[in-house]
């Protein structure tokens, strides 16, 4: 049950707080992974990577595995001593089709990822080289960030962080963010119009 | 001794820096807790807000007892796997009137917050979604970033962190504080003369 | 065998991460070490400093003694509660022809720094004010942000991070980077007409 | 297929090493998860668990619901401001017949914990107090220091840390383990009689 | 409000974790503070000190400041490059009749002062030499471990970490504590009798 | 100009503290590397390393590369997430009459290492198991726990942690340190007969 384009047009345009919360509150990576560029947003389904620290020939590998309209999810065991993942990555990811890629590790050049445009989400910068020798895992579940991500895992990313949507709730969980992003738009409005939060959540705890 | 919004002014117009050396060089919180926006300014006195982690229901309250102009200041026992602070809030805060908030843990929809313009310093961003649950406790002396801070201290943010001046010193710091702004204009110019520091300040430790 | 000026601009124009790899993949600093500014880029050679934490008075002599167009690299112990380097040494740096400064530790005035546009590096931004009362050592080996650096090393930074050069390979550095930026130009091309990584490459190890 | 209570006892006697190397390498948890007493040992299936972070009421749950001979291994978001297990759940958790309890997040009690010997494996000790608030979930697929752990997955500790099994490949890998133990005594037998490992293990890599 | 010597004496025979429970589940410390020695038990008034990082100067002048009895709390800004407290200072602190010593920083000389048997909780174990050139503040207002210490709060210590009692609740949280205790050794009875903690406990939360 | 024998025999007798004071207050390592037994104590000119994170044959080689009587100095990039050293090159660097190892990095087999007594400091204790690819460098100058380690330098250890003397210095150092150690026991005797450190010691500071 992965999600249509228009799905996932969707989900790009709600905030990832709406869609974290959609998510029963869950899925939300190490805040320490952030994007490249804070302008950056990307949705798709997660193809997963582990690979051995400081080593990056397993991503080379996932680049030509992993569906178009993928989001490359990499465990690199949240080694930031090197940057495994750079322009010429970026730039044949982008030939590929891929929506973008989150690592639990450390990229480079991010001036030349920021300039071409494609979504890139890491837990440091360095310019620190790679050898390519232990060639890892692709394809099966891993952690990346404190989350649990499955192949096929939805993959939303924006300048508050990474969520991860389990692909079988996937469509409910949009429909819940919609609900949410709407209900708060009437709850701004009310805000704005000079309600108070208190008033509009009526918190049973803050009542004698 | 509160200051007056004339003196609050004058702060938000010194670099905290000074501030802090005026302060006895104290005050200054972790550099973790970091404007959401950098071009971010903000001075008031701080209401304070301790809070469990991952529940926000406390800082809703706070918002509504808060005087107006006032800091928002919360000890989230630096929790930062979930976003207790966002949108919503932020502009329940505008709406009331407050200077600005921090907190000793995450915000959220940190792209709304900036374009709102509301002031906030968060030790990192977090869509994850909390409850709303345990009410803690406000207006009482709690830490923030490694800072004792007691309610009506006033609490000072800019691009370089957050510095808290004790209320019963703020007035003596703010005028230290200007004087040293002052004198550094002047160091600057004789810098820019042809002088060097060790002319300008005869370091006794620097001599033989 | 330092670099001639014009070897330095050479430098300049290349992305650390294709310097680090030239460099026998060494010499990245921890990627806490950050530009205040990611605009930022500097090279030039190394002039040490080793000063007690929270205490800047070290650096005030290294400013000094420093030979024009030198990175000044200060192990401050990674101590980032107070910053030892803000506006009027960076005026003073610029005066005296610096080419920027790395500092295992933190600065302040982020802002100040930024408009005059003297590259710094640091650990944080923290606007906590120093003691000047222990001078410390300059011109020695020291580490800062996990790398061995040497008086004369040449020393390069970019939004990337930075990254040391042992003097006495500096040159052959250069051309190596040289020569990989160039195979990477070439790289693109390839990609950017359809041929894929894995036939560029022809890795070894992901063939069956 | 989980294992057999003799399996169990022939994985006790195994170092985790051995058993993680068996293991494809992975399913190590984070070595800031170490026992409160370096004397454990523990082995069984998981009994998982998500919890709010700073409210210990799912564990209560927990212990009731699990099945004797499981491991619980609590997801509290790596909060450590509070201690969520204590000496009064360690007991109960004895009298069900648990086999340990490992927690991304604090324990407390530590020495009494030690005398009842009950296994605990946890991110820190506090002594902090916590709500009985929010009921999280138990039995599902979670992440804990950094490894992914599912209902029945077999949870080993020791000194060294702890090792999740996936429960499908439990029976190979205790197999693998006892045979990479049994050659490692022969590896010993070997050093002690004067061969060196570079001749027992002939790597390529070192020669010409 | 202080406590008579044998109400401090009350306090070190409960476990801080009731301690905490019975102060409003608050005051407790960082848990990377610990015991050098996990033997080691403490209570006392706090006698508070501020210095820099790296000079141990003003912990010198606070052992003969303190009054016998106290406990000294040292805010050192959680600096942990060097090790400011060590042999000569336990020796010192206990010819004086100090408690014990708290420090948000590190300490050296670990085994003499595990055979001294003087209490010490600190962040790190460091045998880096320290300077004493700026004389800091003592019996102030600091923070410590993230908790918030005033001249004469009560400060007990375990192997499970270090609580901060507010002194003019002290003798209200002893009694409640020793009422926790009493609590908890029926629950334990309850357990041991075969009962469960959710017959015990009851939990709303946990019913339908 | 290194130590004889019973040079490195005395220097076992002191504490590090000492040494360090007597090394011009550096070269202590980062207090997160400890011994895995803290009743170790060690000496040794230093052999150095340096390997990709997770791989650990080049530690291999170096075990039978380095003379007889030094200490293994590992810089492993600070990676904890696998333990490159174990019991059998625990086994293999007695054999060869290695004097302990240092790992800026991860160990396993903690309680075969403590049993047979071979002095290893490391970051952490992980069992997660290693590759055997890419072949690091060896006797070069390398930074080890934010110190640099040049081949031949002196390694202290005991349970306060490590120390590195450069080798030139260590004969000073050692006179030093003994002085310095004598001196502490003239003051240890004048406490217990009832001076004060301020008496002793005459701060400068301390006064008006």
């Amino acid at each position: 049950m992965s999600l249509t384009e228009n799905e996932l047009l969707e989900l790009l345009k709600l905030p990832t707080g709406n869609i974290c919360d959609a998510n029963d509150k869950c899925g939300n990576m190490d805040p320490a992974i952030k994007p490249v560029d804070p302008k950056t947003k990307m949705a798709g389904p997660a193809y997963t990577v582990r690979c051995q620290p400081g080593d990056n020939i397993t991503i080379h590998k996932a680049i030509y595995e992993a569906p178009k309209g993928s989001v490359l999810v990499v465990d690199a065991h949240s080694y930031i001593g090197a940057g495994p993942f750079g322009e010429i990555m970026a730039i044949a990811s982008q030939k590929r089709g891929l929506a973008g890629l989150v690592i639990d590790g450390a990229c480079r050049d991010a001036s030349e990822i920021e300039e071409l445009g494609f979504p890139v989400f890491s837990r440091a910068i360095n310019p620190g080289g790679t050898v390519k020798e232990s060639v890892g895992e692709t394809d099966l579940v891993i952690q990346c960030g404190g989350v649990v991500v499955r192949p096929g895992d939805i993959v939303v990313g924006d300048r508050d962080g990474v969520v991860v949507i389990p692909r079988e709730k996937a469509r409910t969980v949009l429909e819940k963010a919609k609900a949410i992003a709407d209900r708060e738009a009437q709850v701004t409005e009310m805000l704005l119009q000079g309600k108070t939060i208190l008033e509009i959540y009526q918190f049973e705890k803050l009542k004698g």
